[in-house]
């Protein structure tokens, strides 16, 4: 069986052929065109999916299903997308949409919740009851599954850890609260702890990192600590440790299984994961009595979310 | 048909007769004799179920099991406390325990879930499809109902809400970690910040009413906030805020139908609630596209447990 998976961006659509045990056959991406509504979109989307069958082989009528995952409020039940601030949508009836453009049958979800979905169906979190998967990118984004099922509370308007408040006050966030996880957990917040740090120790070995790379990333500071720098220390301890302090509290509300952590700022591997599943479990309620919550990096990478979506309709 | 039902607490034990409605027929309170370690406690429970039954005229082997609300990390799939700090116990197998003692059927879950799943099948939010208890006491206790099941994460190791931390590296928590919302939110923390305010406003009412009282609790602050005190209406506001925090990140993470307030402060009623949901639903991500999360206060006081723990078999 062949199915299609559609990963909505704000800027660009990554759209591929999937197969049953969720392999890409083949894949690409276009221009996400907010001027043509949100039909003109789905036959974009459609149209692609179309030069994607053709390069392949694949006849575009043995297509099972088209799956989409969609920045924003989406509520799987009624395939609609309520609202995203991304596309400028509200009350968008996608999935209806996506059916009479492509003669297919279509389901739609949220992107992270997408994310969460591969990675439980096919990346490293396969044959686990629990997970969450956390996207560390210029937000963070969360997608929860419970007991094989994806959650996301009334509406599908919940499933937001990103915006759990963990310093009461603290750093105004984009979503109107203050002292939400993101603004001390994302890659953005990781470069302006950095940013910051460079400013206060000029002598410190991230200046350079950064000069030579021609801008701070979200490495900048664990190039530095790697190589022995105070300072590029301090911001990664800090870091893991605001990171931490949202995994612990979703550990002890959900206790999964396991927490898969995506985006960029993962890829630092074990220099991230190890110090912070230490941290976790050795502060969870009862630890000693209850199963350890893995910390695991995700693997299906930037595509969880099309072979994710794709999954939606397996 | 009639069920019994147990709340075990560090003190005392509530036992009662309830029946298919979550009407209680009779009840009655013993101590928890921890001395005589846990067959002994399981003993003394039948025993009063059989004073209940002689009382009533109901037939013992009629009884169509017995649910038993505990506190601590009760696996209710395999019927074992894992860990209870306030019982002293450890891998208990408290079901098969019970059963054996009773000869009748039996079922085990944490006292806090057993006080949800009360509130969910007989009291506030009876018909409603995912609800959130939080009990405010002691600490802050929270149980967990999404779409109809009560949800504790992967070994019943989860659903703490109450230690969620919303002052990173605030104040230090009898659990370990720093800053967890029940330092800031629980009935303990309001008696606390009321005599913070005290000794810093030695003018306010609240020092005058808590004289006439005898004490300061938990009311102090909401009786001088009503009578116009300025440092009590600060206290309430400042409480309900924090109250709020904990409450705005579970209703971001799992938007269920509505938030239940149980224990002792929410007999303040209006006063707490009414400001508590307009601050909740103003600040719940896209909440002008969502349904929004009502906020009610518990309506079977604390023979919720009680009641909760006979549903637990029916």
């Amino acid at each position: 069986m062949v199915y299609a998976g559609v990963d909505v961006g704000g800027t660009s659509i990554k759209i591929g052929l999937v197969d049953s045990n969720g392999n890409i056959i083949a894949d690409n991406s276009i221009e996400t065109d907010k001027s043509r509504g949100y039909k003109g979109i789905l036959d974009d989307i459609v149209a692609d999916i179309k030069v994607l069958c053709e390069k392949t082989g694949i006849d575009y009528h043995s297509i099972a299903g088209i799956g989409m995952g969609l920045p924003g409020v989406v509520d799987s039940r009624t395939g609609t997308v309520s609202y995203s601030a991304n596309l400028g949508w509200r009350d968008v009836p996608v999935v209806h949409g996506l059916e009479v453009a492509s003669g297919l049958r279509a389901e739609a979800a949220n992107d992270a919740n997408c994310a969460a979905w591969g990675e439980y169906k096919f990346g490293s979190s396969r044959g686990m009851d629990s997970v969450i998967l956390i996207t560390l990118g210029t937000g963070v984004g969360s997608g929860i599954i419970i007991e094989g099922k994806l959650f996301d509370g009334v509406s599908s308007a919940g499933g937001e850890a990103g915006h759990m408040i963990i310093v009461k006050d603290g750093k105004q966030c984009n979503c109107g609260l203050k002292g939400c996880w993101e603004r001390y957990a994302s890659a953005t917040a990781l470069i302006e702890q950095t940013q910051e740090a460079m400013a206060k120790h000029p002598e410190s070995l991230m200046n350079k990192i950064a000069e030579e790379q021609g801008k701070v990333s979200g490495r900048t500071a664990f190039i530095a600590a790697e190589q022995g720098d105070k300072a590029g220390k301090e911001v990664v301890s800090d870091y893991i440790d605001y990171l931490a302090t949202g995994l612990i509290n979703l550990g002890n509300i959900f206790h999964p299984n396991a927490i898969i952590i995506g985006g960029g700022v993962s890829n630092e591997g074990p220099a991230l994961i190890a110090p912070l599943e230490e941290k976790v479990n050795s502060s969870l309620l009862a630890n000693e009595h209850n199963p350890k919550v893995r910390i695991i990096k995700a693997s299906l990478g930037n595509k969880a979310g099309l072979i994710g979506a794709a999954a939606l309709v397996m």
